[in-house]
């Protein structure tokens, strides 16, 4: 293999699959980043198993072929070359490959091309588009809400529902749930899947969401592919019955508060500073016709007090949460003033944006005394 | 005890202090920061018996009195404060400190100021003043060669030596040496001391070098302490024979090299990238008509190499260096051009900036096959 590409081309494209590239691999194989040189282009790709990257860029093709070298050293060398042009061979006998640029030549040890695992396209039941926009939308509402234990593995994931021309998103860990509703210009057909966060957060991550570009996604029972830009990425589906997330929205509210999203994030943020000492990261809210009063406290610390001003409809009301729940939700509400609806200081509580129901976030208090 | 003053200055005393706080104390008091509430000022002051370090800001004083309150939650919470006035009170029979900033309220719980360990000043012997920027730029090319492991505790410090209007600094782990020359209007006299590393870090990050600033400096046998703008810091001096640093400066030079710093210091970061992960961090310098050949080689990952123009003067010589010595002298080196001087393949080499030489780096080479 001898190809010349772009320094800037190569590094974002290894910058792009590096997620994919397994960190502490059952087999050294796994560490590595694949490389295959062919015509115009060279194509690029990771696989730790869970999550498959592949992207392609153009190069000028010397000599066509396929290596596999190191993906955290392919990616350290990378940064550090110096010129605007790579050139990338390899060495049958030695079975090293070169990376030159300008003055700069990095030889790397090569692993066994034939042992690598390349990524299993899945045998396509299902296909559609949606907008990239549309898509990273209900993941950056969501995706946080997933849990990161692994003891229940279809909470690690986001539900993709899809009713005709209505897309929903639901990520939870049981203690709170987040909901996005979007709708799309073509009926879709009906489906669900469980989609891990990882692939997710990577295809948020990639995704160029300006303009009308489109997210190809393509299912069988078992995975799912997303095809955007030059970028392909493949992950199992997760197996599971999600809960039924609709009967867990509140039907009515005793107390309705309505408040600057911003103020509050900030002042959760300072009165957290004592709740995320303690084990329970515990924030109390007192909720009566004056406002909003936070307060959080620790035996070994001390205790932390802001009132905020609100407007508050119904019963006053003393309920407390997970401080760091209410902060993730807030940062994802795009409106000015959020309203939090609460039926009671055992009962999960509703928040949405102003004037919107495409956003929904249900969590559950914190029994204190 | 009950004072307001401006949030910002708070902030910026609780910094100031903050390396003297205790991390993991012997005793718990040590992690406190005291607070001296009198007239129109308060006085702020933390000490880990290693270094302590005291600062005073304008305050309005409603009632007199000292606290000590947890540094890590003191300077936590003056950071979340929100207002431009803080108001500091303490609640005598609750033994709590409140801080009030607008509608924020955090109360800490007080530590025992009876326990509090008071700053000891040294018993002057010597007394004498240095330009602020001739004092920063003596540690700034010196302190960084310092031995961080105690074994040998002389190592972690930085020799002082002065000797009528010649001040000297030098800093040694053994496997190299940077020495610092500066002159002074006045004659000092003679005399010399060992400063504990972490006290000059802490100078050299707190004193402002602008326009005639001072550092004032005042020495027992044991002690010395340094007075600048409003802070005050003293540490204990470290004891035994610093080695004769001027022995050990090569004499004769068989091979000049004259290369352009940051060339050479970007050439070595990139080249370095294989040397950062063995472990001896070895860089290999061949040297000959043509330039400056670098080179480092891992049998685990593979190798760099890189040449770069460099105008070279006497004899070809192969010569090995642990690439992190090198770096940081390079850093600290301010003229375009730097001279390195060889006497051998076995012997220290010589750094120094071109046509200067107050600045001298000695480094011994690493034993190569």
């Amino acid at each position: 293999m001898k190809i010349t590409c772009t320094t800037r081309e190569l590094l974002e494209a290894v910058n792009t699959v590096s997620k994919a590239v397994a960190v502490k691999p059952p087999a050294p194989i796994l560490s590595g980043i694949f490389l295959k040189a062919e015509g115009s282009s060279l194509e690029i790709e990771a696989n730790n198993l869970d999550i498959g990257i592949r992207t392609k860029i153009s190069a000028n093709t010397e000599v066509p072929g396929s290596i596999v070298v190191s993906g955290k050293y392919l990616q350290e060398m990378a940064r550090k070359l110096s010129g605007d042009i790579v050139s990338i061979s390899y060495d049958d006998e030695a079975k090293v490959a070169r990376l030159q640029s300008e003055s700069i030549s990095f030889k790397m040890l090569a692993l066994n091309v034939e042992e690598w695992v390349h990524i299993k396209e899945p045998e396509v039941e299902v296909s559609f588009a949606l907008p990239a926009v549309t898509f990273k939308n209900l993941i950056r509402k969501t995706v946080y809400a997933c849990a990161h234990d692994e003891s229940r593995p279809m909470f690690t994931g986001c539900l993709l529902q899809i009713d005709g021309n209505k897309i929903t998103m639901v990520g939870t860990n049981t203690h709170r749930i987040a909901i996005m509703h979007e709708t799309v210009a073509d009926n879709l057909g009906e489906m669900s899947y469980i989609i891990p966060s990882k692939a997710l957060g990577e295809l948020a991550r990639l995704a160029d969401d300006s303009g009308d570009n489109n997210v190809t996604i393509r299912c069988s029972s078992k995975d799912i592919d997303f095809t955007f830009d030059n970028v392909y990425i493949k992950t199992r589906l997760l197996s599971g019955d999600f809960p039924p997330f609709e009967k867990v929205i509140p039907k009515e509210a005793i107390t309705t508060v309505r408040v600057d999203t911003m103020d509050l994030l900030a002042a959760i943020d300072r009165v957290g500073l004592i709740s995320r000492e303690t084990d329970y990261k515990t924030i109390r809210f007192a909720i009566d016709k004056e406002g909003l009063h936070l307060s959080s406290t620790s035996p070994d610390i001390g205790n932390a007090e802001e009132s905020i001003m609100a407007a508050i409809e119904g019963e006053d009301i003393d309920i407390a949460f997970n401080v760091n729940y209410l902060i993730e939700a807030l940062k994802v509400i795009d409106t000015k003033i959020c309203v939090i609806k609460l039926s009671g200081r055992l009962k999960p509580a509703d928040i949405r944006e102003a004037d919107r129901d495409d956003f929904i976030y249900i969590v559950t208090p914190i029994r204190t005394n």
